[in-house]
């Protein structure tokens, strides 16, 4: 049987101004702080059981040193690993608690060159006494959270010079399913928007139309509530003085958006409401071609292609 | 390999008054009218690629005829008609088209009295060319919706003497996963709300106190987007002069609610906010104690026990 | 010419635990402090310029100590105070600088025995340096604020014996005038909503239908911004262990309510969503009779009749 | 004493094309059609109680007759008759009945050439009996309106060559109150943000900066509830093929908004969520310099400034 992902688990930012970055992430986005080992900051969003979907290391520069995905059982983890070695691909194997809350893992780069970690079981503490909430199936009390603090990581949207390569590999290798994806006139691909778990997007595959640029990380997108959300939180950006890169509303996966970066190190949060989720075994990806609509987006727009390489 | 479902996908009402009936669900609640044959209609919500989630059929009484499910894929069906057979289950196939919009399917009544359609496929219909959205992503245009139109259907309640024994037969025997579950004060049993998919629930089984009562389903509940829509619904409901059941929070799920119940069959619908939806493949079941709050609903109250017999 | 008022200020409120009662107020409503002075604490809302909307005084019991109206101009002070006299009312004239933050001050008895305090000016400190929104036209900023925070004082709820009496006094003699009033079956008034500036409902005055009751106060009033805001400040609240006395909106006004009591001291908050605010200069007053709509509120319920007496 | 404004009644604007403007303003916006008389259609908000907010003329080009105001009582309709006609503004009275609803009135056009409508009484007819709320204090029920209806006129936005001479007539001769003001760099006059009734900005007054323009309307704003209704009504006119002009929130008045643009005359209706209303009878204008923020806009953007002339 093919070994098989469950969902998207977290990114691991690296960032040249370590405390500057937790001011914006945590403080002004709102994500909890949950441990701090060797450098690293590992972070965690209200909503989430899981030990955190962020973690940041102080580096030279801004980057990406991977993104996670849980698998679905343990056994997916060794099959990835030999399925990965038998292509040829290096892969290493990280020893539990190398990354803190999660087992063991692997790692290895894409032929695209993006970094993953692939890992099966993540520590799911509990939250501290004062900031637990009464409802048992919510871990943080919303007493004492930052009023926009999003609820839980919900995608990724990778850039490369080599999109389609990347998504085909995504799908053939290691078994992603394409929720949706947008063709240009001309016929070639824009984007791929991919799931790794079959409910929703959870990978976007952008196709990096400057060419020459490494693979990025665009953004990295958390969910919150409603649409008043993301105005609370493009208020509360304000009134810290970070400008924000656009609201509105996506056509693919129908998210609505506010995007924002954190000033030291460029890294870009999508604060997103109401992106499809779906429980159909049928679905058929969903086939945009430019002409569909006058723009890529619904409403609003994007303001900034900024990304951050990994 | 066990054969699995892949989601709750519909339920099939009786009502004494079809007509009546349809005025509430379909110019009430917003659900689109999709076919009609041989005395049933067949419903379907804004948001469904699918081609329906209730059928309403005239009868003598209220009732309901079956809750119908969708397996993850073909081989899952026969596997689990052989499964029922095996545990001396008698199952009846239907054929494609008796019920429109869905493939073969197998019916089969629970240990406890409940009625279960099972399916694989289930057609995809387009909207009418002036309902259809400009979005490829989305079935039905906001325009000329019902502004209260819910997006979803989302979970069944189903009342049981013997709940216990009906959701341990769920979890047995179909391969129901618990999210959540409510134990009274002496240990026992209240309520046990499971998925069919793994991602939310999908049936809430309910100890039915009064014992003697026939199984019976509370609700179907369908998902909209936020809490503002939940007052608009009672409003909308309020100025058609249909009372409500009730708005609020439950604790379990975390869903915000709004029950309102059809005047002619007194079938339930719940309009749903926000209820939990997971992707964790290592999900523990929440579990809840009598005690851990004053009230089994965090904010507001239900007002009403009634529900309607199979 | 009549002098008149300009709209509701403040309430000026006592209990017996002023510590816990500010942890209700301040910390679990979000009201920020401004000031404290010989026993009194002032509160103030997030969108409010001026000095307090509230004083909490310690006192051997929860007991009223005045309702603080603002005059339109300076004049309409003295013209209440020769009118009072007028009539027999023995009045009070305040320093500037007895209750902190507004210029002298005339305090009276209403003949139904609520006490109510007149003044023209009150002051507009800047919030402190840290608190400030970047916007010129909104005091303190979103961040460091509770995010259930309401914006501004909205009315009083007042009960008496004698209703009728008091809310005709408010109109002949105060200038006060009727949004909406409602009638018993059988033509007996049960409540009188009145306003002092012409454009909104600031006085609800209600019969106390159990007669011996001396004058009392059944709620104050804050506005937030949506019905979504009220499921949040019920959730925070309910976080903080302290329950409500309902969800739901009123016909009259059509104002969504949250209704929340400081444990300490039974003080009431209502929190309000879209009330009406009217700039008609020839508005009618509604008029409501009994059986007009089943229930006296349009959605939901008030599930507690306690009020705190003068 | 000086005659008075009580508020902003209503824009008579002049279409190529009114069959066109009205599937624009009633059909996709959700404004009632109350009367047809003489070529000219007159418009209510569901949540007006008074006759008219707007009114749609055929002409050769798309143009303002006259922007409608309210007196707050009919001797300061003579009053305002008699004050014009000093300063040697030509008067004409308009009979009862020649525009539909309102009592006699009077129109002139300003100095700087917008022109203007006054007059004291406006009829309250009732909604159509099946369009009537349930709700006293409700003109229309929400069922069978448009679901992103706005509820009722708020402001409009005059552009000027000579701006500053406009809104200081508007305050001296009319006694309009400044609620907000807006100062470039230079110390030149942008924009005066002024209210006829004294609790709200009615009429935005904006330096046309092209200079050689006529008098012109950009835009007339009318009120909904929440930021979310402006989503709404943004993917309403989508679905429509109907671009917007923006959605985001201005730091003056701190509205958020929606801009779009009947497709026929270029007339620009906003939506508009939560601008400052303010009963304090000691307001102190707000005093907005260009560098107190990056952007006159607080969020988002207006991506247009077509404005239809006099």
């Amino acid at each position: 049987m093919s070994p098989e992902l469950a969902r998207l688990s977290h990114v691991a930012l690296e960032t040249p101004d370590l405390e500057s970055s937790l001011s914006f992430f945590r403080d002004a986005v709102g994500l909890e702080e949950v441990a701090r080992d060797d450098g690293t900051v590992y972070l965690r969003a209200v909503d989430e059981f899981d030990h955190h979907s962020m973690t940041l290391t102080e580096a030279d520069a801004a980057g990406v040193d991977h993104v996670g995905w849980q698998t679905d059982e343990r056994e997916s983890l060794d099959g990835f690993a030999d399925l990965l070695e038998d292509r040829g691909i290096d892969v290493t194997w990280i020893d539990e608690g190398t990354e803190l809350g999660h087992g063991e893992a692997i790692r290895f780069t894409t032929p695209t060159g993006h970094r993953f970690e692939f890992f099966d079981e993540m520590e799911k503490p509990d939250p501290p006494e004062e900031r637990r909430s009464r409802l048992k199936n919510r871990p943080f009390s919303t007493v004492g959270s930052n009023p926009i603090a999003p609820q839980r990581i919900d995608h990724v949207q990778l850039w490369d010079a080599e999109a389609t390569t990347f998504e085909e590999w995504l799908q053939d290798e290691l078994g992603f399913h394409v929720q949706e994806y947008y063709d240009r006139e001309d016929g070639s691909r824009w984007g791929t928007f991919l799931s790794a778990g079959g409910n929703k997007i959870e990978a976007a595959i952008i196709d990096d139309e400057e060419g020459s640029e490494p693979p990025a990380l665009h953004h990295t997108a958390y969910r919150v509530d409603t649409a008043n959300d993301l105005f609370a939180a493009a208020d509360a950006m304000k009134e810290r003085g970070i400008d924000n890169d656009g609201v509105g509303q996506h056509s693919i996966s129908r998210g609505k958006f506010l995007y924002v970066r954190d000033p030291a190190s460029g890294h870009r949060i999508e604060f997103n409401a109401g992106a499809n989720v779906t429980f159909d075994p049928d679905w058929e990806p969903i086939a945009w071609e430019e002409g569909d609509l006058e723009d890529r987006q619904w409403i609003g727009q994007i303001e900034s292609k900024e990304r951050v390489p990994y």
